[in-house]
């Protein structure tokens, strides 16, 4: 998945073009920025994805600046990035963070035919919460008009990861300073139940699980 | 700070121009998603970043291919996002992400004058966490010069916020469907002490109120 776009210039020992490394990282978040580009003019706008092999879709209205920016197959750039912690180093150059973020490139476009865009929301929608799609009322054919769903095939990807202690400079070693690494983790608090519900409804197990692997750990 | 690029087009009950929302959620998130244009290809590239009124600074390798190309003063466009919860509504149309973000677009510039550069890394600094820097070594003359930092100022800017239960169809509130909302959010772990730390060395009290600020609570 290498190529000129995602050539690893800095920081080469943090990067892979392997699509196993980009999957796994792809698989573990659920939302991208999505960069096109409007006359010179960047934009960037945070989507939800699913993913389908070297396929992502992205769903947004049908009627939103982005929607219509790719349905004329513009390129684009689809940047995920999951915190893992901020690296403490002795010295300020050194502080970092640790991540694994993808950049991919590709040519999107929005899918017209309802019965391929209905299955593009249900990869989303598993990507998202597993088990939720069976659960719910399908979309309509005036909600399918509505959403307008892009289908993006990464033609470049690179995955960068950076883990673990600071790396500080030999000499800095001897300073006094604290350092080390503060773990941030993206973690669920307990389901809230829409207070429309009956009382009492308890949250179904697609949910329950959602939670329980995301779950604050005392 | 509304203008043609940030007109609300999609949910603008969702929207703010105000300068108060879009610096509360620029003061909450170090994360941004920063989107150039080379040529016609956007590129979108996560960057830490400070905030100084209408500034925001962020920093790269001086090497790296964004900060050269920001250095051209090309237009941006700076993109924050926070997750707040996952929300599932009883139709799959109505699903929906409670989040906060901010598109901000503007022209970048990198800073050349070190003492101007300094004075950027540590509104970073600061930033991502209060009391670092004056407790680490600073930069030295070959640090900053390796180090790329990048002046952005916000010409205009949008907030959107999606927050509360799903909104469903008045017709799906008889279905036999759980709904509500599962809060995310990014907690810290515990520090953990760099190896090569003489051991039983404590985390000095930034350290320790940045945990508790974003602690897990059980």
């Amino acid at each position: 998945m290498a190529g000129e776009r995602t050539q690893l210039r800095r920081h080469p020992e943090r990067g892979s073009h392997a699509p196993a490394d980009v999957h796994a990282i792809l698989d573990a978040a659920f939302l991208a920025h999505v960069g096109f580009c409007a006359e010179g003019q960047p934009v960037v706008v945070p989507m939800l994805y699913g993913r389908d092999g070297e396929v992502l879709y992205l769903h947004g209205s049908a009627a939103s600046r982005i929607v219509r920016a790719l349905d004329r197959g513009c390129p684009t750039c689809v940047t995920v990035t999951l915190v893992d912690g901020l690296v403490l180093a002795r010295s300020a150059f050194n502080h970092s963070l640790n991540y694994r973020s993808v950049m991919a490139f590709g040519t999107a476009q929005t899918i017209a035919e309802p019965g391929a865009k209905q299955a593009a929301l249900r990869v989303i929608s598993d990507h998202l919460i597993a088990g939720r799609w069976p659960a719910v009322r399908p979309p309509s054919e005036k909600e399918l008009r509505a959403t307008g769903v892009v289908r993006f095939t990464i033609e470049e990807a690179s995955a960068k990861v950076r883990s673990g202690p600071p790396k500080d400079e030999d000499a800095d070693y001897a300073l006094p300073v604290w350092a080390g690494v503060v773990p941030l983790r993206q973690t669920a608090a307990a389901p809230v139940a829409d207070p429309r519900l009956p009382p009492g409804t308890p949250a179904p197990e697609h949910v329950q699980a959602y939670w329980r692997a995301r779950k604050i750990e005392p």
